[in-house]
């Protein structure tokens, strides 16, 4: 692996917007299923899917969805259920509650929380048609309270004869009770404005190509989006305590993703550089995805030689990278001095693995530095809150006029009078 | 006011996207910017807001701000304190702690959360320069516990010499120690990108004009931004009980601000829809902005009819309305069935400014029907969230070939390897 000083390592961020023909193609697509409905849809879906449907065919049926289980195994069954239990349960503890502070002139001031009322989830049909992706996405929506999770994704998977199996289990098994298949911009056109056979929702989301997250921009404002995710990340922060093949391990499970995935050991040891870099090289060789996540080794990874610890923190921070793990001697004592990371494993055994499809946590985080502003999903992406303003007279009486001057400051004479007609009539 | 049938009330919701032709503009300025920076920020002030500047007169000066106070009767310097401390109370009701759970196996998960480290305000120059949203803006970021809030502004307000004194007395008292002397795209693209003299932000916030708004789009990704605000709207549902005059007041605070503006009564009422309407034609030749607001109340005003008050809920919860106040009857009765609003006022003296001005809710609120998903502008908007993962060897022993099951399943084997080598080593 290539190896830099930590203080020289530049950071390449590029947003993604696609070329003016992609934007394009997305907008006539977006444009016609809005405005023909599921005539356009259906279309787009002969054109693009080469899947000849009718409207009554677009959703799936109970008896496809029994015919699946069917095609699956007990053992991943067995272990995609209990990974749905796993995070069913962290993310119900990150539910909150309206609340409300009532004071004794009559007060009352508050955030009413409500979940969503109908959330879209977009799976995607080609090789990273992943079930754990289905779970990460719909379960934090139904801990929310989302009465309504609908999942739409191309009518075949992969080249595939029909969607695969394992999807429309995943999907059960979180909850799902509506799915369609539909994929591309076209479907995200139809989860914005609606279709006569798909009713449209408040947000969408779920990764796909780049025509799928250009849709999912170009309806933003009609809906929610969830964010844009960007090739994935990891850094290791390690010391000579760490176990090299341990490191090195992790790394690769991060670069076989794709040739954009990038893999960071950050390091104030020589020795330990030197191994881990010898164990990548090793490991390498004997993986069925060698080419990719060589090329991922190649392009992104490195290691990167800090000469105080104090030097690798402010490295990673200044990355902000999607996973962090930390193997280092006292690993817990750094946690404080994390600022930016989508998600913190720490010790030898939490590999990033056990997050991305067992622990609980939510695999689908900010990537390409926007951990230093956003979060993994969670709950709370699937709840808005409404403000609660009560005032008594008695309250209104002893502040209007003190609003009535911040108003008239701005120039708004119509808001203090809203305040001075109470006022003149309560005051008698 | 035009009276329509609830049922047959038509939404429109546009997003605002500027021309071409503008989005062309600020795309060669926001480029100019993060190649050229400061001298780009100074080229542009001096060509759009007609002010030379070199980079040591940006930022504004400690003096500026000490005559700033100067300008600034007492009356509204405390009426703007006890604002800033209603706000600052209720915002930090919605401050929440880290989490970790703590297994017997010693498994420990959680979310670490952290303040954003720095955020940039925009105010804008124009009539729309409002100290109460300075407040708005820069309060809920300070109490997250943003160590660094920044405050551009354009280098004269509303065609005066100098930036407006009350606004930046408002920054002040809400704490902000850094503030300069730029506005337009050209600052939006200096906080995101940083120059010599600005240091980048993690997220811009504050509304501004058509430019200012493409602009926070053009560089969203970069960094993170708040949402683009529509027209400012007001719906009021009302019975029998309500005071026709307090009605029209307040729906004729919401008009005066622009033609834009909506303000809409729905009620069950033929008798409170009729002294509503004739209030309003009394108050509004009252009014200094009467121009305005009447051509708000004649494009976007209405009374809607509805036969029954299930009726009525039904197409507040469709219209999703900014602000919403409620004199009816029994009107805390009816909030477990508002599903979308972005603050609610109930009723006959929380009189829409309350909110504005003075409660402490926040009064930048989602617009354009946007309180289907989204919320007031709160301390969670501060805020990131790390995942915490430590699994023990315990743990990982007990789980992991749950895990490699998940992981072969999905095609990537370095994954399961990066358990699997954990599992052979220390099963011994």
């Amino acid at each position: 692996m290539r190896r830099l000083r930590a203080e020289q390592f530049g950071l390449k961020r590029e947003v993604e917007y696609g070329t003016p023909q992609q934007n394009e193609t997305v907008r006539q697509i977006v444009e016609a299923v809005r405005t023909e409905g599921d005539d356009a849809l259906l279309r787009y879906t002969e054109q693009l899917d080469r899947t000849k449907l009718d409207a009554a065919s677009l959703r799936v049926t109970e008896a496809e969805i029994q015919a699946a289980y069917a095609k699956v195994d007990d053992t991943f069954l067995t272990a995609i259920r209990e990974a749905a239990v796993n995070i069913r349960v962290f993310h119900e503890k990150q539910l909150r509650q309206s609340w409300v502070d009532v004071q004794p002139d009559g007060t009352m001031l508050g955030q009413l929380l409500r979940p969503l009322r109908r959330v879209g989830v977009y799976v995607p049909g080609g090789k990273a048609a992943y079930p754990s992706s289905v779970l990460m996405n719909v379960i934090p929506a139904q801990v929310a309270g989302v009465p309504e999770i609908v999942m739409v994704t191309p009518p075949s998977t992969g080249g595939k004869e029909g969607i695969d199996p394992f999807i429309l289990v995943a999907a059960a098994e979180a909850g799902v009770k509506e799915m369609y298949r539909v994929g591309g911009a076209q479907a995200v056109a139809a989860l914005a404005y609606g279709t006569a056979t798909i009713p449209p929702v408040d947000k969408i989301c779920g990764p796909g190509n780049i025509y799928v997250a250009l849709a999912k921009r170009a309806v933003f404002g009609a809906v929610d989006i969830d964010s844009i995710a960007g090739p994935s990340e990891i850094v290791v922060l390690a010391d000579d305590t760490a176990n090299p093949a341990y490191v090195a391990a992790d790394l690769l499970s991060q670069a076989e993703h794709d040739e954009m995935s990038s893999a960071i050991l950050v390091t104030t040891s020589v020795t330990l550089a030197d191994a881990v870099s010898a164990e990548v090289e090793r490991q390498l060789s004997l993986l069925p995805r060698e080419e990719i996540a060589r090329k991922s080794i190649e392009r992104n990874g490195a290691v990167l030689m800090a000469e105080t610890l104090d030097e690798a923190l402010a490295v990673i921070n200044r990355m902000a990278p999607e996973h962090l793990e930390i193997m280092t001697d006292e690993p817990m004592s750094l946690l404080g001095r994390i600022e930016n990371a989508g998600a913190i494993f720490v010790g030898p055994y939490s590999s990033e693995p056990v997050g991305d499809y067992w622990a609980g946590p939510n695999h689908i985080l900010p990537t390409n530095g926007t951990a230093r502003f956003s979060s993994p999903v969670n709950v709370d992406d699937f709840v808005k809150k409404s403000s609660l303003i009560y005032y008594s007279k008695d309250a209104l009486l002893a502040s209007g006029d003190k609003i009535m001057t911040l108003a008239r400051h701005e120039g708004l004479e119509a808001h203090a009078r809203a305040i001075e007609i109470r006022l003149e009539q309560e005051r008698g």
